[in-house]
């Protein structure tokens, strides 16, 4: 099953205008130095200039500016770059690609769980009790949907995650694999015979056209609900605490924490393996580099950064040493000023 | 649906005093904020003295000092945050809430595997050969019970868990879903041809009342094993390499690593993203704060941390860079303290 | 079912030469502390010679050196600890520990698909279409094989793990619990109404001999592939993002990050909880200690660090407010050595 489209299908499946041969028939999508004869490229910046004149791809996605440097089939836009991801969209969207919608025969569906048509789910999957799937929603192999959980139309859970009960996924999300939606908060009271648990009686609220990564977990709230907002993107490894809110269209990479009730704004970015920690609020529009340690409330929109960069073992063991010194340098240079001063 | 509790049945199934109306309804617990009408909220700290004063909620849990300054119905006890983390018992207790104990048809269960009197195990749950599952205990849907694994009784193991081999997990435990018990720790000697793995030939051994978070992985031990005693909560996406020890009580935050042989003690608070390296012990009644990296042993109880708190971008490129000359500047300063006093 | 050996047959198995009585039956692997009638232990560092000495153990793996300093039977080899490695083999090849290879009759598994003789498939494990199933693979119960993805001879895909469609893993692999391979990568273009998802056209390949720990997750590619090459050992909670490549026996320990397109190189040693920018590349043979932030290239061979260590929390909150002024304090002691020069 070979993939293809000539170059008018493409244009005008994303939108873009087409200069040079229509019929250019295009078999795959590849990076400028690897494209070869059936290959399709985008150049979003002047910097590849070179790269396009030299490409060995059969048609580019380039700007309007770049339209001239280049012998390929060309379809022009002012976002090259938007239109590479549409144009993988095409791709999977073929009719090869796709899987019609079907219930495993091994899939468990509680009789009181409501299935729209044209579902897809898996071998071995799990939909508990009062769980409802949305039209032409897919539950991957083994995912698990708990008792009263709402899926959205379009929405995609990945084989092996699982949503816990009472939870609620928008339309047209998409959950990876090992993810966990709604398992209990980390909330305990001490007691005379030590932790009492504290049962996590809200649950997660997820918006529409959020993407969860593998392996990330979102806890339930204490008593209200963990929200995250419509456009959420959310790489692997992330955890989210309970009781969080995050907003619309933010964008947080790998291997981050949020602990518990701190609130993040709309359109912020936040770098991988950083760790927030609880009962803060950072604003909106606000850009976090990655490895931070974010100790406080960011109120005004941003770069903020921490972390200790990378330099030869011998070196560092030297300044650490020094680091756990640093109040009492700075006590001694204010002396030294003042003495000169004096 | 709706749970619902008179103030009277509330106060003796919390061993609360009563002031005020026993009779009075509740169906919600709430934030002193958003209580409202049928609601009961709590107040743990004078500091809410003014909210107490305005709150909607229909019953409050206060301390005997605040007994005074609502005029909702009071349920009086020392520590209203434990009478709180029980209430929340009580209302996942109510009929309305809970499932009677069933094996699911589709559950795959070895024939020599034991499994006790009302256990409640989920739709394509997998408990392997000599496995034995005790009284009351709950395995959720696609759980994995690994063979001779034992499981306490009245321990949930929540859909998708996975528990390996051999190990052995107390009573009244809680494993969340796509924590790993019992996968390989990372041992491997180098070969001539390569890394050689050692297997790995210990188990995990959890305590009683111990709490594991989703997607934590707890690694069995190389020639003994790994132990979690009784009590210890862990929270979500925390590695507990092989042959670690934590002590009674610890509790640990998420986003937390602990690498090979170290050994905690009990009644420490390790805040979230910390991460621990090998090979060092930790003593009891130690709180690390977050993001801290534990490059040592801890011999004396108390409060521990480091890290690089988060600044604007521009400030820490320029902090940073004079970082890695911290030694150089604080031999430069003792140079010139040498100058100033000759 | 007890597993033993003679010393003449563990001589054998593991290459080592015999001193002492061949006869001797050894029931258990130990450390040299705990070891006692039966055992065999190892000593494989001349600061151990004391233990050595007063060990109760029945056998010692040691070098020649050590050869008289033990009445226990001595297996004699230039790395005891490789033997020691071997050794555990010997004990998990023990027929008493060994499973048939069979097909559950839970699993479910696709018409198109191709498996092998001599599988071992756990209960409801899913193979997807066109799926390849190595000889003396083995499939653990829960776990998903994506649709054509192909699994080598003598691999082991643990229970709960679950690798995506399209993907490779080579020969006598193992990929422990709630691994995810070939998730999408986090790619995502920013359009006017939000974030647009990028399809990850790009798959996983992973050599032979390749470890993956539990909860490890790795990406997808974009356009091309995402790499992990012969002989690598990936720990749990390991985040591998799209279309970085992993060069020939690196090992890297839990909790690491790895962002978008890095090149990491062969034989290098990467700690536990560390986080590695995108874009960037790390020579061959390369040591990163636990907890540092790779924010830059290493072109370099050698060891490297950083990271704040851990210190009172009293004193660390007045050092990281220092930190904040680290720039403006060089300023100073510079202002005053030329002052002082002056």
């Amino acid at each position: 099953m070979t993939v293809s489209f000539t170059c008018n299908e493409i244009a005008e499946a994303i939108g873009a205008d087409l200069v040079g041969d229509g019929t250019t028939l295009i078999t795959s999508i590849a990076s400028i130095d690897t494209a070869g004869d059936g290959s399709i490229t985008f150049v979003s910046s002047p910097k590849y200039v070179d790269a396009l004149k030299s490409t060995n791809a059969s048609a580019v996605l380039v700007t309007p500016a770049l339209v001239d440097d280049t012998a390929a089939t060309r379809l022009v836009m002012d976002n090259p770059y938007l239109g590479y991801a549409r144009l993988t969209h095409l791709w999977v969207s073929h009719p090869s690609m796709q899987r019609a919608p079907t219930i495993h025969g091994t899939a468990s569906i509680a009789d009181s769980a409501i299935v729209a048509d044209s579902v897809q789910i898996g071998a071995n999957a799990v939909i508990d009790a009062d769980a409802v799937i949305g039209a032409a929603a897919v539950i991957g192999a083994g995912a698990y949907i708990g008792c009263g959980t709402v899926i959205g139309d379009g929405t995609s859970v990945h084989p092996n995650a699982t949503i816990m009960h009472g939870c609620k996924v928008g339309s047209a999300c998409e959950i990876h694999s090992a993810a966990v939606i709604g398992a209990d908060g980390f909330g305990f009271a001490p007691g005379e015979q030590g932790w009492e648990k504290i049962q996590q009686l809200g649950a997660v609220v997820i918006g529409d056209r959020v993407s969860i990564g593998a392996c990330t977990t979102i806890d339930r709230g204490a008593l209200e609900n963990t929200v995250i907002s419509d456009g959420v993107i959310l790489d692997n490894h992330i955890q989210v605490a309970h009781n969080v809110h995050i907003g619309d269209n933010t964008a947080i990479a790998g291997c981050t924490g949020i602990a518990g009730s701190t609130v993040i704004g709309a359109n912020c970015k936040i770098g991988g393996a950083v760790s927030i920690v609880g009962h803060i609020s950072i604003c909106d529009d606000v850009l976090i580099t990655a490895n931070s340690f974010v100790n406080r409330s960011v109120t005004k929109p941003g770069s903020y950064s921490s972390g200790f960069p990378l330099e030869p073992s011998d070196q560092w063991r030297k300044n650490a040493v020094r680091l756990h010194k640093l109040d009492e340098l700075s006590r001694k240079v204010g002396r030294q000023v003042g003495k000169l001063k004096s």
